[in-house]
């Protein structure tokens, strides 16, 4: 018996470039590609070539330097214009020259904005649809169509957007994706709609397709909250083609998370739909192309977020020990993500030995060091310190109460920060100076491999020229410091009621380009704070990269 | 006939403080309460009197300092330890002494946790539900019951999972909201769920309830990506409670996000739910919150994120203007929301002209006027500036452009902060100085009433020794400034990705001790970002004094 094919296809290159402060450059494209390959999706959209010139670039050069193992390159483009021929239509002949072997048409299925936006008649608008289709397919092209606005078309004139539908299948499509562009519907609207269009159009269910058997898709966006339930809702349905994004990337609230589809699919729907293994290592996959977009990853997002298995709750803590799948929904290595407990003031020992058992070190009947580090993170908390974003810092602490004493790599016998005015921009300050720019100078004197070191430093600001110094100064000694780069540098005045008396923390990231690890300072300025947490940082470099003090 | 009852119950301040990094004051706690009130839930729980001292701590002074109107105070605890008697548990007592007129009980409803987490019987599980119930119950408490892990129960034993929630119904409990503690439920499982608890039970279907029927509530976590349409479909089935929390904030994934639930129960299915037309202002009040949660609102936050409604040039855009309501699932003013056109200036003027109105100033028909505001906010947004939180310097942006240039009371020469370390604390320093004490000093030439002024200020951070020096250097001139003090200083880092190259914002609060106004200062660090609010927080407050420039 044949399997009923089931697609799974990514447009985080095409609609997640459409993301508010998103700019893929082509080579940006061409790196994420093969991760999405690697993922195992069936389909990649690269782009709108012809209409813009960067994708026409990609699928000439992907064509060339890309090695696809499990998906197919779809280009996206648009039906041929009204009152035109598709064969001599530019946009579409621009689809045939991109040898992408799958062309998905993007084409209204709402009467009213075949009226409004594309200005032309039903009648011209259903065979836009039949003519684009019936031309790419003759010229040996696999066809998805993209039904724009179906789900509210559906709701204002079904029988007009059930004849966009089937006009595209009896024109040869392989796929029409029915899509839900405002993103406003809801999981049992989805649900109702694609049930009443298969069976209207006499479709079979997804999960009774044979291979050449027409497939409904779903398209969603995060609107209503509701894109991962509206996917899912669709599939039940008989929909047998997902599409969506990378990590939920698109325009205004976004596409639909691939990765949350997959893994619902899988994990709880028993319907493996990626090829290989690749959902068991998405949690990397979408950290990585979040590197290449350049977008913070939302540590709260579903499977694959840096909090999604971080467990918080004293009440939990203590019971977690015994039975961790009493308290994720999933195993966390499914998706390739890990359970973390976090260490705060609403834990306590158990917490704590659960952390240190994390990092490493066996606590388990340690009654008396474990008090002790309970008791030192809940007075480092009450002066405003945090060590759930703070590991390496804790670990700092579990080592010293360990040892006794924190390893000696350095000395540091002062510092100071220097922050001036050199005069308004171009030369001309304004009255008051509000735009003047200023110069950052640090100056570190310390004591490492049986030298007094005295550096400067200049940055755009007296953290980063603290930075800059502290490294400057400790590479010589330790020439380890070199692969250390900060990352992440976030700030937060603890007490705002007391104005610029307030206290500050700051949390660090630092990686040596394989590892990255967080610290944490507190101090009653910024500059204290910091300096506090980037020495954290160095101290715990050079103890993890097995350094010995000199 | 009177209206069926239905609960919107936020739990911002006890489950979702769980978040990663999220720690929240005592301040804190009692500056989000009004919000939400004013957002129109009917619930805030506030924290765990007893068991975390800052929530014994919120509720005391939560009963003297908050004047709620539309919502009543929840004091979450847990039932009585296995084998105790409710009346003399402290835990139990705790809550009695919060005087929170409702109290929330989180009970395990899964067999297995009672079992391996609780360590006692199935019995003994119920009658802790049943005891505690009613013990608060005769005190005088509404009492809510949190199933804990209900739908995983349910799962796996039905019958012991259907007798907790009857023993709580029968015990006296107003509602027991059922839990996806692990968040890993599905929208279809839930409802068949909930449908089935509900005949079984013979309860009455929410939309059914008369005042004093048990109800059902639901309390989703967003683990599948599905949290949203859970708790439509936990509604749909009969529930007439729902639980959740502003931004979705909570541990892992996170809380339902409440106001994506409030807002599609109101516009997409008719169920207004929250007191008065609080919606229509839930996009301010979510921000409101994450400025004193501190945590960046995510952008693609359905409803009230900054991307909502904001499109992209592209194939939208012409057709967009015709008729917006075709390219949106609401009207984003419902939920208080923008329409942005990423190209265009269309939406800007309208609100610089209300933004100006508001401040006294009637910009109508100045079309030339509003075109250049608009753009130079629009310059000013793109490097990082926000106006939302500072009026004062939208105002001086706004009479420059009305007069062609800024009151000239003061022009700066040069300013300098120097930050360097004194030695470590008590005179000892430790090896590294991570706990040296620094002393921060700053120094301000200037030109003010016809005199050069060159001072030097200390203070505690390089930010407070310029706010000292530059008003110690104004006072002599302008003798108002001595009634100014500083009072809330907030400090974010715009482009994480960047680490200590990031832009930086700060935004100042200042008063006079009759009127408060902010200001904002964008720069490559925090002391040239502080020093142009501190400079602007001057200038408006001198404006505002009426002086003259001299």
């Amino acid at each position: 018996m044949a399997t009923a094919p089931f697609h799974v296809y990514d447009t985080t290159l095409r609609d997640g470039a459409q993301q508010e402060g998103m700019n893929l450059s082509v080579a940006d494209k061409l790196a994420i590609a093969p991760l999405l390959d690697e993922l195992g999706v069936g389909f990649i959209e690269g782009g709108w070539p012809g209409a813009i010139p960067k994708d026409t670039e990609f699928f000439r050069r992907a064509a060339k330097e890309l090695e696809l193992k499990n998906a197919v390159l779809a280009a996206f483009g648009a039906t041929r214009r009204a009152g035109s021929r598709a064969w001599d239509d530019p946009q579409v002949r621009a689809l045939l020259d991109s040898e992408a072997p799958v062309v998905t048409l993007v084409a209204k299925s709402d009467v009213r904005h075949v009226e409004r936006a594309l200005r032309t008649t039903p009648d011209e608008g259903l065979a836009m649809i039949t003519d684009t289709v019936q031309f790419l397919v003759g010229e040996g092209r696999r066809v998805v169509v993209d039904a724009e606005h179906f789900f509210d078309g559906y709701r204002y004139d079904p029988a007009y957007t059930r004849s966009a539908v089937a006009a595209a299948f009896e024109a040869g499509a392989e796929v029409v994706a029915l899509c839900d562009t405002n993103g406003g519907m809801l999981p049992d609207w989805v649900g109702d709609v694609v049930e009443e269009l298969r069976t209207g159009l006499d479709l079979p269910h997804g999960r009774d397709a044979l291979p050449g058997d027409p497939l409904l898709g779903m398209h969603a966006h995060n609107d209503s909250g509701c894109a991962v339930a509206n996917t899912l809702a669709a599939v039940a349905a008989g929909c047998a083609h997902v599409q969506g994004t990378v990590n939920g990337y698109g325009e205004r609230t976004g596409n639909v998370d691939l990765v949350s589809v997959v893994a619902n699919l899988a994990l709880k729907r028993g319907l493996p739909t990626l090829a290989g293994d690749g959902l068991a290592d998405s949690t990397r996959i979408a950290h990585a192309v979040a590197e290449i977009t350049n977008i913070a990853p939302y540590t709260r997002q579903p499977y694959v977020g840096a909090s999604a298995f971080a467990h918080k709750a004293g009440l939990h803590a203590s019971a977690i020990k015994i039975d961790p799948d009493l308290y994720q929904h999933i195993d966390p290595t499914a998706v390739g993500n890990d359970m973390r407990m976090l260490v705060s003031d609403m834990a306590g020992r158990a917490s704590v030995e659960l952390k240190g058992r994390e990092l490493g070190f066996d606590l388990a009947g340690q009654g008396e060091l474990l008090t002790r580090v309970t008791n030192r993170v809940k007075d480092a908390e009450a002066q405003g310190y945090t060590f759930d974003a703070a590991d390496a810092s804790f670990e700092l602490i579990l080592r010293e109460e360990l040892t006794g004493q924190r390893p000696a790599y350095f000395r540091v016998e002062s510092w100071r920060a220097i922050v001036e005015t050199t005069g308004g921009r171009g030369g001309v300050p304004d009255a008051d100076q509000r735009d003047a720019e200023a110069l950052a100078e640090a100056t570190v004197k310390l004591h490492a491999g049986g030298e007094r070191i005295v550096v400067t430093g200049e940055g755009n600001g007296p953290v980063n020229a603290l930075d800059q110094a502290l490294r400057h100064a400790l590479r010589k000694v330790y020439p380890t410091i070199e692969t250390f780069e900060l990352v992440d540098f976030k700030v937060r005045i603890m007490d705002a009621e007391h104005g610029t008396d307030a206290t500050t923390r700051v949390l660090v990231e630092t990686t040596d380009g394989h590892h990255t690890w967080s610290t944490v300072g507190v101090g009653p300025n910024i500059i204290e704070a910091a300096w506090e947490a980037l020495i954290d940082a160095h101290v715990y470099g050079l103890l993890h990269a097995d350094v010995e003090p000199r």
